[in-house]
């Protein structure tokens, strides 16, 4: 607590001096997995760990933003200085999000569930004694990317989406960045094999309107500054 | 690890002393949940935390026995001294669970998931623009309690299992007893509203062919110890 409160005094100093470019603009940072429900005791979760979130929260703090983080369920703790939000499914993030607006960038980091189930148990759902499984019906879950990138009024002026995928890495991003309304696609390849969930790398493609570029494989932290000094950058244009 | 060496060297001495009433015995322990895969990135996950299971091992461990922990994903660190063995889905538990047979009491405390998806997807499953979400078809697992209690030839003389349930907590119980040729179920209600799920205590409820016996309230590491003094006397009956 000392520390975080050391660290908030200079940066508090260092934004009087103009130093930092994000001082005065409020970033929205989405992070981690959604746990859609089943019953009371089983879900539907994702292997995203929340690393790749945080770090971008971290990086846009130091970068002398308000930052303000929602998070899905993690074993990371909330950092220092950020006001942090928890929540578990899509539809409680999407939810804190709105509340969060307006922002001047939103980084939507979060692997959010496609679908949830359609009704969930009340109670814990039983083997009936038929072998016969229970009948998992889903629901596409809504789009907070494609909700934020639509909204009327609140669409902050910089909004990156990210896409995790395991093929088709490039034509997703791009179909993403469309049909979103996202200025940028920061794509990854997650096949398990790479590591990247969960892990402390990640190799990175920024797609946005004017093409591909590929960056090579750094830490999570490092990652997390490289696309907010860009987009401090793209803010000012 | 000075203090993981430092307790063993103690428990070897208790062990040669008798004063361990386990000394010479293996006790298998399951722990955690299961998380049963549905593609690269998404999975279905039940709320153990692992903390009664882990906290069984530590008890006998600490009673003098050898003890195998077979653990699905926990944040959990894995036990001095324990040979613990982490696995990912019931059918990867269930055979780490065969393999670490023949043992005197063995402990079936992980909440394994009752079914997995039929056709896990080998590329992360993308929405198809149809609006229609994928079929999740389920099938049932093995079930690791049932196939232990009805092993011809390595059934542990003391078999204990747990029953998690949110209603009808005793009659199911006393239904699992029976299908899975248990000694004792150790029942408890994980309804939310009792936060025992992920919580440091547990209010259970030990079902034999001689009874129901209701616990207090004891935090997890007190219900452990308490079950292994218990599973120790009715060794030596």
């Amino acid at each position: 607590e000392i520390v975080a409160a050391a660290s908030a005094v200079l940066r508090d100093e260092e934004i009087r001096q103009n130093r930092l470019p994000l001082a005065g603009k409020h970033v929205l940072i989405t992070s981690g997995p959604t746990h859609e429900p089943i019953d009371p005791v089983r879900y539907i979760a994702n292997r995203s760990s929340g690393k790749q979130g945080h770090a971008l929260a971290v990086a846009a703090y130091e970068a002398g933003a308000r930052v303000t983080l929602v998070s899905g369920p993690v074993d990371l703790a909330d950092p220092d200085n950020i006001d942090t939000i928890r929540v578990e499914s899509a539809a409680d993030m999407l939810s804190a999000v709105k509340s969060c607006l307006p922002a001047d960038i939103a980084i939507m980091a979060a692997a959010v569930a496609d679908w949830r189930v359609a009704s969930e148990g009340a109670q814990k759902i039983k083997k009936d004694g038929s072998g016969k499984p229970p009948a998992l019906g889903l629901v596409e879950n809504p789009d907070i990317l494609a909700t934020v990138g639509h909204h009327e009024s609140l669409r902050p002026k910089l909004l990156i989406g990210f896409a995790a995928e395991t093929q088709n890495l490039i034509d997703n991003a791009r179909s993403k960045l469309e049909r979103k309304n996202a200025d940028w696609i920061i794509a990854n390849d997650v096949s398990p094999e790479t590591g990247i969930m969960g892990g402390d790398a990640n190799t990175v493609r920024l797609v946005s309107r004017d093409g591909v570029e590929d960056w090579p494989e750094m830490d999570k932290a490092e990652v997390a500054r490289q696309i907010v000094a860009r987009a401090a950058a793209a803010l000012d244009e």
